[in-house]
């Protein structure tokens, strides 16, 4: 493949036509999300541990590099909640929360998470995210938006809480409820209910009051800023810090400074797990959301140079002061629906959080630490999904074993061990159903040439022929099961004298399942049993065609199981029967051919 | 199910019916395999770096146990080549070979993966073993062999050489040739010549002569046992002891005592995964020598009852001095061909051991063991099997891929590495391939209800509607592969109004898979286009039936393609484009229906 640079640059591709027009498109809708950028930012680094400014830093170099190297037009990157709680995880199994070892941890995190997403993106692996299973992965949003949700309570009810597991959290929250601080209660409550109330009402009441969807839609959005504006003024108006409520105080002024995270080879290998898994979560994540998006407007978004993008934006996250990014769900709709058209909208509103940092944060000195709560856990428990619960329980129970899983291992045990539990569980259950294949004796359908189950139809089968149909491909999971199930059938049957293996729903034959059918081939031929294939897939049979298996294949393979029955139950049995030994077994003596049996 | 004591007690079944006539058979048998059985356990567990005692006492319990026990008629279990390599590399990483620890080690390997396979039968988990596919195993059993016969090279020179890796045995094994004992090398060079003369052509040979095909082929694989005798004689005659030769030594002419292994939590935690390998690997192989043994008399074994009859017999190797066993595969084919009838001549050959043990010991003074190492040799070599790596190769490169990491990493790093490797490998080849399915967008063929791959043949396509097959389940693994692929064929072609997925090879749809269609056809909805299925299976029709999925999808489910495309192709696709805004794009503008396209 010729190196297009524009493919690892998609920015040289939509560059070179920016007009005037997208230009006024772009900085309308980077003026919106950065305004809804800031309390997000001083929110969900609250949520990972963090000082505020860590989380507006995060917030600008790496949304110039994902403009850079991304192919969505609409994502905005930043902080995110599921990232910020796996920050703090695993930051929080290194060193205490605030302090300096912390900060950098989470630095590491994002620098090492970027470096992997980086090389997946390089090596073209990104199919590895496929392993994460919808189920595993809404699971695991659901139980981690929960344990969000408990972890900024404290902040609400103006109490101390720790714990990264729903019952530590709720222990803590619960062996703390004397300390409650009644004005922080008020001001988060009300924050609270307003924050749903926007949410849920407030653009349907914008649009009955006359103004068009989208507008509307962005307003009720941004009530998040409406709410810390209000509650900023109401405590300084009301003196609210000096009775309790916790504020957000003097945030440092200044533009990150850029530089590698200290290197210590320990710590660098205590955090790389947690930062795969902050990698593969972070990219499902956005990848997800950029391809809704793009299909609005009939884009294309190329998941291998998501992982450069992403990785990219995390990795100067890491340089540049700041903790894990990725794309997030609210934020890129709010772009999108403001009309972002190209990447250029995310690099605007880096200037905008950029400018935000050096000029507007001591206006936040007094913003209360409820109010940043209070968006949180509006925000995640949009996340927690139950009706996909029960989705997937009526659906599979299989999924629902897996998405279980996660949820009690992520409440019970935590996010790292919730993910990994429910991917492996996924993993090893699709093998395991895999290899134990649905399969049916078929028999033919009187009067036509269609041949069915014999357990759920009125069919004809013959006394000297058995055909089976395997409804799977054959593979080394289930290859010994097909021997099983070829020796089961025949032991107990013993007039029959020939075995037909249906095969329309067989995709591949490997080279286990091959040596199990030449090992069935020649147990069969040492009972005096022929073995047959019939309706064998083109590239199936393209492979089969020069093998020892099809060489010595006592039968024939046929195109057509009607053709096979033809065949056998007129002319071959008979033949294969006079060339055997008297029959003496009564059971074994041939019976009038095609019967109909209900059941066989 | 009913409780059936025969059921776990196999014994119970066929005891009830013993006879005089079978007992002279059994018994028969067994006297040869007891003949047989007395060098390779004196062999055996010299391969191990056990004393000889530990190789005839694995010879005597565990056979008693497998008779009430084991499904099969015919198996013999005892000590076996790979399992006594296993067992050498892992009581090495605990001890010196020959220390008392070493042995204990040897036991508590012997009893832990006794356990380990009682347990899995119990639990009925016997399908863990299909994990291991037959490249895999065919690879490890190859450089197991190789491993081996090179291990054994030193007593055939008379020298010392260690090492568990072929790279490590070689380099001991040249830095030592300067010590080379040239009566050594005579008597295992002779005796090496003498056994692949015995295996090769002794048969043969007797059937010229006159003599039945089955004498002629018990007396061929006595091989071992003449040479023996032989040497013994040669050695004791002229002293060859004195000369450097290294002769068995006395060897403690009474049985085992009965106890449990010492337990030591560290030790044998140390050991659990080695036990694990040995458990699998042996199972394995026992398996499928049973079976091929019982389908030669129309018999059946029942592998989850084979896990508790061989977790039995390793358990009481465990418990009585012995190590780890499982079915091989020379000596069930001796005792087979030997007549016997019922695993009673297996507990018959147990006696015959222990009387050799008790009686016989004394007179095996002499023994080389440069002869021991030559029966090795001879053994192991039958086991290395290049033209299957030639078979594999040609037949499927990823199960070559799979094969090649085993024998590799298994000659140069181990045989816990090598097969753990093997493992992970294929598992990981099988899923990544399925997550990459085939696909094809088919057309019609000219004058027939056939539809076929656009790339291969000949066939009529339509401006406006695209058809997929999808020749794969749909699972997590591909569920983002199938998105990607329907919005890359969606984007290249503005024309289309309807999308036709194809299942007639889809075997199951998982919960991702669904999410994966919801929404696709929620962005091809978006896009204007209609999602439409056709060749549903009926069990996945059954649980697609009452989907959101199926209830929101923008098209229909056609039983056949051929309904689907007469449906679409004349008034569904005009329509759909009449529904929508005046197409600007000329590319869209459809053009006459049923072209023929050669390629799409």
């Amino acid at each position: 493949m010729q190196f297009r640079p524009s493919r690892y640059f998609p920015i040289l591709g939509w560059a070179r036509h920016y007009k005037g027009e997208t230009f006024v498109n772009d900085a309308v809708a980077a003026v919106i999300v950065t305004i809804m950028l800031i309390p997000q930012s001083l929110a969900y680094a609250m949520l990972a541990g963090l000082p505020p400014q860590i989380g507006l830093y995060a917030s600008i170099l790496p949304l110039i590099a994902y403009a850079i190297f991304g192919t969505s037009r609409t994502l905005a990157v930043g902080p995110v909640a599921i990232l910020s709680l796996m920050t703090a995880a695993a930051a929080g199994k290194i060193a205490a929360a605030g302090s300096a070892e912390y900060i950098e941890a989470a630095l590491i995190l994002a620098f090492l998470s970027g470096l992997m997403l980086l090389l997946l993106g390089v090596f073209r692996l990104g199919f590895l995210a496929n392993f994460l299973s919808h189920p595993v992965i809404s699971g695991f949003i659901t139980a981690s938006g929960i344990i969000i949700a408990a972890s900024q309570l404290k902040h609400i009810l103006g109490i101390s809480a720790h714990g990264h597991t729903l019952p530590t959290l709720i222990a803590s929250i619960v062996s703390h409820l004397g300390a409650i601080n009644i004005p922080t209660v008020i001001i988060g409550g009300s924050s609270l209910l307003f924050l749903f109330w926007a949410r849920g009402m407030l653009k349907d009441m914008l649009v009955k009051a006359g103004l068009a969807v989208k507008p509307a839609m962005i307003i009720a959005r941004a009530g998040p800023v409406f709410a810390v504006i209000a509650s900023i003024v109401a405590v300084a108006a009301m003196g609210l810090d000096g009775q309790g409520v916790r504020i957000l105080g003097s945030v440092p002024g200044s533009l990150p400074s850029l530089g590698m995270p200290d290197f210590n080879a320990d710590v660098w290998t205590q955090l790389a797990g947690s930062a795969g898994l902050i990698a593969l979560i972070g990219f499902v994540e956005s990848v997800s959301v950029a391809k809704t998006l793009a299909a609005k407007r009939r884009q294309r978004i190329d998941p291998n140079q998501e992982l450069i993008a992403l990785g990219a934006a995390s990795l100067s996250a890491g340089i540049s002061s700041g903790y894990p990014v990725t794309g997030g769900l609210a934020r890129s709709a709010v772009n999108f629906d403001a009309g972002a058209e190209t990447p250029a909208a995310g690099a605007f509103t880096a200037a905008g959080i950029a400018l935000a940092t050096l000029f507007l944060t001591p206006y936040l000195f007094y913003l209360p630490q409820a109010v940043l709560a209070a968006t949180i856990i509006v925000a995640v428990l949009s996340l927690v999904d139950f009706p996909q619960i029960v989705n997937v329980w009526r659906y599979s129970k299989t999924d629902f074993a897996a998405m279980a899983a996660t949820i009690v291992v992520t409440l019970g045990f935590g996010v790292e061990l919730g993910v990994t539990t429910g991917v492996a569980l996924s993993l090893f259950l699709h093998l395991y159903n895999t290899s134990r294949p649905h399969f049916a004796i078929v028999g033919q359908v009187p009067g036509t040439h269609h041949f069915r189950n014999v357990n759920r139809h009125e069919v004809a089968i013959s006394p000297a022929v058995v055909t089976i149909r395997i409804d799977e491909s054959l593979y080394f999971a289930n290859a010994r099961f097909l021997e099983d199930l070829v020796y089961g059938i025949i032991g107990n049957r013993p007039a029959i004298r020939h075995l037909v293996l249906m095969c329309p729903a067989v995709n591949k034959i490997d080279a286990s399942a091959l040596e199990s059918l030449e090992a069935i081939n020649d147990r069969l031929n040492d009972t005096g049993v022929c073995l047959h294939l019939s309706e064998v897939k083109g590239p199936v049979m393209d492979r089969l065609k020069d093998t020892r298996f099809l060489k010595g294949l006592t039968g024939k393979v046929f195109l057509d199981q009607f053709e096979a029955m033809s065949a056998l139950d007129h002319d071959g049995t008979q033949a294969a029967i006079d060339r055997r030994a008297p029959v003496t077994n009564p059971a074994a003596v041939p019976r009038p051919s095609s019967i109909i049996a209900g059941v066989d």
